[in-house]
């Protein structure tokens, strides 16, 4: 009963007429395990369901539905599993337990015949598990791209209109509480990670894991970036790609410089997108809320709904989608795309020839390029480029041979520029 | 066999695996009907199939799944009630038809027993059907602001870009298909009164009729409106617009001016999108085709698969929603809103204080006024006044008034802003 689960708990109790109508019969509350049941409460709640011992919920023959809102693998994951075994339905938000063992999960579900939804799990409150996978069904997924996770779209926003730096906005995200103590599993692109892979699995019909997922965080990233990006029309979001391509999937978090036209450009805040492309539909996007105690209530809810509306009826539920093993990743050298690349030089003659002369032997070739701030005592200045397309492999070569060239002092940063 | 129908019988014939896979076994083409089974068509089908008899498809009984793509009233209305009475479970994009006779037909397929799904009618490939009966399960709908004519959204888009006027716009979409002969469905807002009805019907849980939509188009929006939003931070969009308080619901389609920073304002194009406020999960965005052959065929065939699904694990059919009758529906008048008006006055001292003097007797204020383009000779000026928030019944009385002033020939436009 945290954050997301208090807000199930209010929900259940003050919408009991509108889901009785959803439903056609109550959905009734029978407990919620609690780690001290003596804590206050932020939603009224009789003492009487709380409990610190799982076996309570878990092994209540009247419990038809489990809704873990635990978070983490451990004890969430054992308990999802033993729920199932006893032929509990499931509801779940857990995003890592979804990544690392949801293939696992719903094989385990489809023997034991039934249903385990997790549409909280990623975007939060936006609805985007039940359009793969209802909508789209007609359809092969070619590509998506989102925006999941809020505190890092959050940093960004603010790095964007604020020109401050990652770490200043950071700490203040951390104060608004926007971000944890330790705040790796977002920055770092944990998070995003983990909702990806569950998103690729469902959309390419295949388990993707969360250690599929290449992986690169928003800490690198400085105010001059920012700055450059603006100069050049774009904006810089923390990127989940996934996109599969003769048979091979490639799934990717970074930060990427987005072309200020599209829409997931325009993504601000806390707020989540996911766009999909898929060959009969087009492109979709779907954009709300990510996080947050009532948007992410919501999706559990309809879960609990959906499986209620199943159980009221009597109607046998819907076997969870098949997932085939083994799908190829394509590892992240095989990228090709365009790339931003912020140089501090040396402020002397010769230093563009050389360094084109590095990115022409590996068939990079220069787009746009930018000189700005020259430091006359030091004698240096920064040097930003925009490659057309080229490849990963050569980009990540250029850029060692870069560093060796007398004239680059450092890569202040290189960006993956996405357009689709 | 239109164009959608077109599009759902390749779906059908090349996507055979992947609907195995999604239903669990074949769905089978089993008839087409066609008004003339000699024309050529642009999708292989076998000529066996085709027939020009609705009775060879609708009292076939290996016809689990009626498919009605003809649209407009007649005779599709008629034939979808004799499928639901002979127990077929009918697929249809009929916006007409699901707006001005859902709720009947919801009624019948729920005594017989039969689905009827209508994801096609409203935004095309863009889910906003699905989402709103299940992932909002259990939201209150607080409001509905949707782009949902593509045909409109390209001509404002046009002109927009252009600087173009409506007239040469309008042709200019035509000739390249976007718009019919006769345009006046679309840019009267008769289509997005239909979807809107459907939206807000199965919104609010209660029957909204195409009668009670307020409906204004486009056809009155000059270059020059373009020119001022554009100035002061507006996009012009027609607004399919629903909203519920107190027990009672507004529905109104009409052209609007979009803060620039909204996402419905960088909705460009033939493209659709529906944002729909909710008491839970907050406000969601959904944007993508909403017409065309492959994506409306994209929704056609997720409701085949959803329905599908059910008949081959022999699940009984969800019953489709329970709408209540004799909502009640604010009059226009009630509304509130911020308004934009372009005015043509004469160019002498004075004017302002007239014009000042009508309004403020009404309680319309000002909150901001350009004037601009003085014709010299004709002793005339533009006038464009935006006002704080007013009452629409006030603003009706305000330009009667305001035209009976012998400074103001004329009222070039009133645009209501949306911001929400």
């Amino acid at each position: 009963m945290g954050v997301v689960g208090g807000g199930v708990v209010a929900a259940l109790q003050d919408k009991r007429d509108l889901l009785v109508e959803m439903i056609g019969c109550p959905a009734e509350l029978k407990g919620v395990l609690v780690r001290d049941t003596a804590k206050p409460r932020s939603h009224e709640i009789s003492p009487s369901l709380l409990t610190t011992n799982a076996e309570d919920i878990l092994g209540n023959p009247e419990v038809d539905i489990v809704v873990e809102l635990m978070g983490g693998q451990d004890p969430a994951f054992d308990y999802i599993l033993k729920g199932i075994s006893l032929g509990r339905h499931i509801v779940t938000a857990n995003k890592e337990v979804m990544a690392r063992h949801g293939p696992d999960i719903l094989a385990k579900a489809r023997t034991r015949g039934v249903q385990v939804l997790f549409e909280a799990a990623v975007a939060g409150g936006t609805p985007i598990i039940a359009p793969l996978l209802r909508d789209l069904a007609a359809n092969e997924i070619i590509g998506i791209h989102g925006i999941i996770n809020g505190t890092t779209n959050y940093i960004l926003t603010r790095m964007a209109n604020e020109g401050a730096d990652f770490e200043d906005t950071l700490a203040e995200a951390q104060s608004l509480g926007y971000a944890e103590a330790d705040p790796f599993n977002d920055v770092g692109g944990v998070d995003a990670a983990y909702k990806l892979a569950i998103l690729a699995t469902l959309a390419f019909r295949a388990r993707v894991k969360d250690t599929d997922v290449f992986r690169e965080g928003i800490s690198r990233i400085t105010a001059r970036d920012f700055l450059y990006a603006q100069e050049l029309g774009y904006a810089i979001k923390l990127l989940a790609i996934a996109d599969s391509r003769d048979g091979a999937v490639q799934v990717r978090v970074h930060p990427a410089m987005v072309p200020g036209e599209m829409m997931l450009a325009k993504v601000d805040g806390v707020l989540n997108a996911v766009e999909i492309q898929a060959d009969m539909a087009g492109k979709l996007l779907f954009h709300g809320a990510g996080a947050g105690e009532m948007p992410t209530a919501s999706a559990v809810v309809a879960d609990i709904v959906d499986i209620a509306r199943n159980l009221a009826g009597n109607v046998v539920p819907p076997a969870p989608p098949v997932l085939s093993e083994g799908i190829r990743v394509r590892p992240m050298s095989d990228l090709e795309t365009r790339y931003y690349l912020r140089l501090s030089v040396s402020d002397r003659p010769g230093v563009l020839a050389q360094i084109g002369r590095v990115l022409g032997e590996l068939d990079i070739s220069i787009a746009s390029a930018i000189q700005k701030e020259t430091d006359e005592v030091a004698q240096s200045a920064e040097f930003v480029l925009m490659t057309h397309r080229a490849s990963e492999a050569a980009m990540q070569i250029a850029m060692e041979r870069l560093l060796e060239l007398d004239v680059v002092s450092e890569i202040g940063n290189m960006l993956r520029v996405e357009e689709w």
